[in-house]
Order: structure tokens, then C-alpha cells, then sequence
């Protein structure tokens, strides 16, 4: 019996042009139902959720997606990581899986689209292919990763494998995060079964909301992600002299908060001295004794440099290393730069950008290519094989918030762009 | 019998010269003696004292200081505001009492100075008035205020009166302040009494620690305080957008804390950018939410303005509102000032500068008019008469903490002036 992939096969072969399949449409209607419904696990009375990994609104929202998981016609098991797996077997056995996945949970009052349009549209892409019957010539699966938004932990299981320390830390539940994946049904002890050998995915590919106001600022649906940007975190730390502030005048002042001040502004200015899409923030800030009447001696602050290409990440951080240095000259002060773990940055693959554009086109749907600043599961599948992302916009770029929103059209846009791609890729040759 | 407080009448109503008297002159040493002795109570194993208001400490400080007030010649008592108030009666029962008094309490982990010099000295003049059987037309008051460094509750008590509210405070002993000043044996339902009419002292002096850095920088021995700083303080909320610092591009970011950090920075050049001696501080600053990777969405920071001159004060608030308004127009963000009550300034009497001043050079001493930056509980005794304030040099210019000094030469100089001053004042005609 000749299923569709079959067909396609056969298509291809004979250099026949039905590839794009019209009736191969996700449901729109549906993963917008799927969608509201989710949002009652862990909903906020002010709106939005809060479902963190391992509160019971996690294992609760877990329990309603697997059932979707099934109702696509997924084979579902939880992995010893506590990632949800959703397999479905293709035609060709020698070929390696497609995988497609986000997450579910969220941040403390968060929203309902971060991960879950991700991951219900992934769904809704297996969903689509079991009531057209459409046979793969790759096995699909479908992963929902846990705890992304808490330390990435279902991802980075299976990517790059989790040490006991992450195990031992506290999760936002306040669980202690090896009892909150046991909660939800991993298994710490057996936590190193779950990672997966580099080359054993044939491609991952997530949808996303942009969580950035880029994409809705210029009217384009589809955003096609270059890769996800390497972060530096760093303390920074600004030693000046604590005085009483009535009785030091101006000019004999260690003033570590002015200092401080002026290292803010300096980073803004270097940041955006330079075309791209780099971003550096300071995100937190503490100045001691921290009274109305004391000069401050001392300040630590949080900066934070975002960039697609690591050598610009250091660039910066030189060029703000520099600007400190001349600060702290002027103001009889100095900075200490207490650098953290970086995350690397994580490229997609070029092809896949390619077949995503291109999906997206045949669509109808215009695109334009763009960093993700945010980190995702993706940038640990992408220690397996080549990775895809995907991005629709998000309102006002507004992201990690109860005013969370990306619109029904534009979800239903993102999921047909997965769905098309995920075809597109089905019917290439394996070896790109 | 003659005594002293006639030879000096007779020599002021014959004109005669002997008015400056070459014997009256302080024990340095003894000064220097006491203030060790009283740096025992509260001693830090790191130096300085934690000696605040209501503490066990401050109660065996103020037991050991009545002592010295007593070996003084001096008759104590306990106001109901729990000062101690020790009296020397004068020659002529008309004339109005000269008082003379500081604090021995500190903030925590403060030094053996701020206060302490001022209290042990004005007890000193008494001592050696004593020792020369130096009888003064005027009664004499030494007062030893309580809770200077807290809420200046003893001078207030006795100046401009307390409200229940300030009773109901908690100490930063840890004891209601009503409890502490039963504690130290005052009496909070009776601290009413403690209140004292306006034009009931002749004059009121304090010697005192600069806790700045101007008289060792320039190296003059005497401060001649033209008045205690006015203070305004005032809550700043910077309004901006909370959002994820990876995703959000720099030109769509409306950053709380980039807006603050300017605003700290203009504050510092429109109070350095016009002569004077008015200072301007951010000792506090919050960012909301917090986090590496968040853009600040508010900011909230203490600021802070002193001058002699309530005008200035003013002009130089006008000046900082307006500059926050241009930056809240760049940045996207909108600034709030919620000013608290200002405490006026208090300027000293121009006759006492002038006695003081004279009193200095007759001893060999240089000096220079200068503006208390601290508050003193001089501010509170000037609702009763003239005040009158002697500063010495502080050691690079730090206070309130265990590294505070003040040199023993310094500090003798310093009593010196206040107990020439004394005794200039007391032959003075009382109609000033």
C-alpha cells in the first residue's frame, strides 16, 4: 500500500512539481483552543500563569499535554530527564529523527506563549500529518522539554548532559530541583540516560515567539533565526570611599555610585556606537551603605553583552573594560570585572535557514533573518545536529509578562512555516 | 569675698586688660583620657564603638560621663527627655544660662569622636572653671543630649518639642524609643516638660568634629560654623518598560536605569557646576525587576541636597527636576520626585561667629567660617537663642565609622576656644 511518503518519493524522483501539498495545512482553530486551555494551568488572577518547572500547575499543564501528545497519534513516554517524548515512526529506518519541540513552563508571572506556541504547534504538526495520513520517510519526534525557563534542564540533559550540582540547586518551585523532576516523572538517579550522542538527530526545529518587538515593527511574519546570541554575564564591582554626605564636599568625594552611573551610560554609548544587533544591559544594581546621607563606597552591578558572534561579545567587553578603567581615574574609584560562564553562541544550520525561508515564501509569508537574544532548548539540540528556529511575533515586544501576546493569524502562520519546512526537509536527500 | 566672676566685672566696667586670663586653659591630657575611658563602652573587636541610643552600651556610657559631670563641680540631673543636664550657678541670678553640650551616642559602628569630643570637652571647661574656682556671671549648663545619632530626640525634646509618633519609633537598639528613654531614665509621659521657651538661654555652644575634610586639607585648626545645612531629601522614580534584555533591540528599550544613571550624573554637574559649598548625593538606588537579564523597568534612588542657604537649595532642586524631565524626554522613561520634609537650615549667631573667631586668635590659632554639612543638636537649641558651633579637624575627613580621629592637639585647641568663648561671652554686656 502506497502511503503518501511514498508519493512524494515518487514525486521527487520523477521531478514532478505537486510537492507542495495544499490540503497540508495546520489547524489554526485548534492549537488556539489548545492554547487557552493550557493557560488555565498555573493561570494568574491578574492574567498570565505561573508555571514554574515542578509546581503542581507544571505537572498539572504536562498531564493535559501528553494527552495531546496521544490525540496527534504520538507513541509518548517521559525520558529519565523528565522530557516529554512524543515519537512517530517513518518510512525509511535507516534515516535519523526529525525533532521538533519547546517548552511548557514559564516564569513566575508569566504568559501563555513563551514555549507553548512552540510546543503546541509542534503537536499540531503531528496531529495535522496523522489525519492526512501522511507517512514520513523520517521517524518525527516531538519533544517538550522541562524546566527550560528555570536552568534549561530537559534540553541541556539531552544535549550536553547535567552535572549533580544542577540537580542539588533550588528550583523556582522551591523544590530542591532533583525532587521536583522526580515530581514530574524523571529520575535523577539515571538523569545521564536521557543525553543523546552528537549526529543522532537528523534536524530539531522549534517555533518561537520572537519575545522582541522587531518583527511586529516591521510588519513581517516570520522571523528566520541566525542562531541563538552567546551571553557574558559579569559582576562588576566599584570601589570608591563611603563618606558622610553633608560633611564631604564635592570635590573630595570617592563617589562609587557616580562612578557607577557613568559606567551605565559609558555602556550604552559603546553598545550602540556600532551597527548590529549587540545588546548590553545593566539589569541590577546595589550601592552601600545605601542611605540618603552617605556617599556610597561601594556599588555592584550586573552588566550582561548579547551578541550572535563571540569575538564582538569581547570586542565590547574590551572596549567597556577600557571605558571603566577611565571612569574610575576620574573618579578616585576602582572596577572590578568578576566575569561569569558564558554561554557560547549557538549558530542554526545555513541549510535550514534556507528551506525555513523558503517554506515561508511558498507560503506567501515574507521573512527577514535575525539573532534570537534569548537562549532556547534549541541551542542544546544543537549538540545533536543541525537546528532550525523560527520566530512569530510578539506584541509590543513584550515577553516573560502576563501582556505576553502574540496573535492567532500569526501562530497559525509560524505552524504551517514548521509544518512546510519539516516537509521540505522529509523529502531532501539525507546527506545536505 | 571676691571671686573670680567679680574681678572680671570690675575689670569690664574699669576697661582694664586682664581679660584674657593665661591660667584658664583645658587639660588636654585629661580630655584625651576620658575619651578613651568612654571608648570602652561599646567597643567594637574592630575598632570604633557601636554605642546607640538605648543600647546597654550607652546606658554604662552615659552612668560613666554623670560621673565625670559630677568630678566637674557640676549638679546632675535626667530631664524627662533623658538628657543629662548638669548646672553651675552664675554670679547674677537675672542673667539667662549659657549652655554648652553634644551627644555621646553613636551610630553603629561608629567612631570615638563625633560627639564624645563635644561632650567630654564642654564637661572639661566646666572642670577647669571648677579647678580656678572661675565663678561666671552667667549659669552655666553642660548638656550630655541623648539619641542625637538616631532622631536627635533630647535637643528636639528640649527645642521644638516631640510627638507620639517619634515615641512609638523603633530605636535602632532595637527598643521602642519610648522603652529606650525609660531605659536610659527619662520619661516618655512627661517629655513635655523637657521643652524649654524660646529666649530662655543666653547662648548656646558646641564644639564638634568637622566629619569632613576641609580644615585637615587646609590646615587651620578652627571651624567657625555659620550655620547647620538645610536638607532636602526626596524619593526619585524612574518609570521606564521592564523587558528581556537578549531579545529587546537598544532603540526600543525604554531603560530605567540608563535614565537613573544620567540623572545621577547630571545631579553631580549641576551641583559642581556653580561656586559654593552645596552639596548633592545619591546614596541609595533600586532596580526593578533585578536580574541580569531583564531591562530595569523602575528605578527608585535617594537624593539629596544641602546648603546653608534654603534659596539655593531650591534653585538647585528646580534645576535637577528640569534636567531629569530632559532625560525622561530621551529615554522614554518618566520621572517622579516625592520630596520629603526638608529640614531647614539653621545658621548660627553672626555675633558668636565673630567672639569665637576672636577667641581663636587670641589663642594663636587660624580659622575659617565654613557650613555645618551634619546635623547637630545645636539646630534644635537654636529655637531657644544664639548658637554658636566650633569644629576641629577630622583625620581624612572621616565620620561615622570605626576609622574616625581626631588628633589630641586638635581636639585641646578646640576646648580651648569653646572655654575662651565662655569666658568672652560672659563678660559681654547681656543686651546684645
Amino acid at each position: 500500500m502506497q502511503d503518501r511518503g511514498m508519493l512524494l518519493l515518487l514525486a521527487m524522483a520523477f521531478g514532478t512539481s505537486f510537492a507542495a501539498e495544499p490540503e497540508a495545512r495546520v489547524n489554526g482553530g485548534r492549537i488556539e483552543a489548545h492554547l487557552q486551555a493550557l493557560a488555565q494551568y498555573g493561570k494568574n488572577p491578574q492574567g498570565g500563569v505561573s508555571r514554574v518547572a515542578y509546581s503542581d500547575a507544571d505537572r498539572a499543564g504536562r498531564e493535559y499535554v501528553l494527552g495531546l501528545m496521544r490525540d496527534a497519534g504520538l507513541t509518548v513516554s517521559i525520558d529519565t530527564a523528565g522530557n516529554l517524548v512524543g515519537v512517530r515512526a517513518g518510512a525509511d529506518p535507516a534515516l535519523k529523527a526529525i525533532v521538533l519541540g519547546s517548552h511548557i513552563d514559564s516564569v513566575p508571572e508569566g504568559g501563555n506563549y513563551d514555549g507553548d506556541v512552540g510546543s503546541l504547534s509542534a503537536i499540531e504538526v503531528a496531529h495535522v500529518l496523522n489525519e492526512h495520513d501522511i507517512r514520513l520517510r523520517h521517524p518525527l519526534q516531538v519533544i517538550v522539554f522541562e524546566n527550560e525557563e528555570g536552568i534549561m534542564l530537559g534540553s541541556t540533559a539531552i544535549g550536553h548532559g547535567v552535572d549533580a550540582a544542577r540537580l542539588a540547586g533550588i528550583s523556582q518551585s522551591g523544590k530542591v530541583v532533583r525532587d521536583g523532576l522526580k515530581f514530574i516523572g524523571g529520575n535523577p538517579e539515571r538523569i545521564g540516560e536521557a543525553r543523546r550522542a552528537s549526529g543522532s538527530i537528523d534536524a530539531y526545529l522549534e517555533l518561537h515567539i520572537e519575545q522582541g518587538g522587531v518583527l511586529e515593527q516591521e510588519k513581517i511574519p516570520i522571523g528566520v533565526v541566525e542562531g541563538i546570541v552567546g551571553i557574558v554575564d559579569c559582576e562588576v564591582t566599584v570601589e570608591g570611599f563611603a563618606n558622610h554626605a553633608g560633611t564631604t564636599p564635592m570635590n573630595q568625594r570617592r563617589d562609587a555610585l557616580l562612578a557607577a552611573a557613568r559606567f551605565v551610560d559609558a555602556l550604552n554609548r559603546i553598545v550602540t556606537a556600532e551597527p548590529g544587533q549587540q545588546v548590553g544591559t545593566v539589569g541590577w544594581i546595589r550601592a552601600q551603605p545605601g542611605a540618603y546621607n552617605v556617599v556610597p563606597g561601594k556599588v555592584s552591578l550586573g552588566l550582561e553583552l548579547r551578541d550572535l558572534d563571540a569575538s564582538k561579545i569581547q570586542a565590547l567587553y574590551s572596549r567597556v573594560v577600557k571605558a571603566a578603567q577611565d571612569i574610575g581615574d576620574k573618579t578616585g574609584t576602582v572596577f572590578h570585572f568578576d566575569r561569569h560562564a558564558a554561554s557560547e553562541p549557538a549558530l542554526t544550520d545555513k541549510h535550514l535557514q534556507s528551506v525555513i525561508t523558503e517554506s515561508a515564501r511558498a507560503l506567501g509569508l515574507s521573512s527577514r533573518r535575525m539573532p534570537s537574544g534569548a537562549g532556547h532548548d534549541a541551542q542544546e539540540m544543537a549538540a545533536l545536529g543541525p537546528i532550525g528556529m523560527i520566530f512569530v511575533p510578539s506584541v509590543g515586544g513584550i515577553s516573560h509578562s502576563p501582556k505576553e501576546y502574540s496573535r492567532p493569524g500569526d501562530i497559525e502562520n509560524g505552524a504551517n512555516v514548521l509544518l512546510e519546512t519539516l516537509l521540505r526537509l522529509d523529502r531532501q536527500p539525507t546527506a545536505r
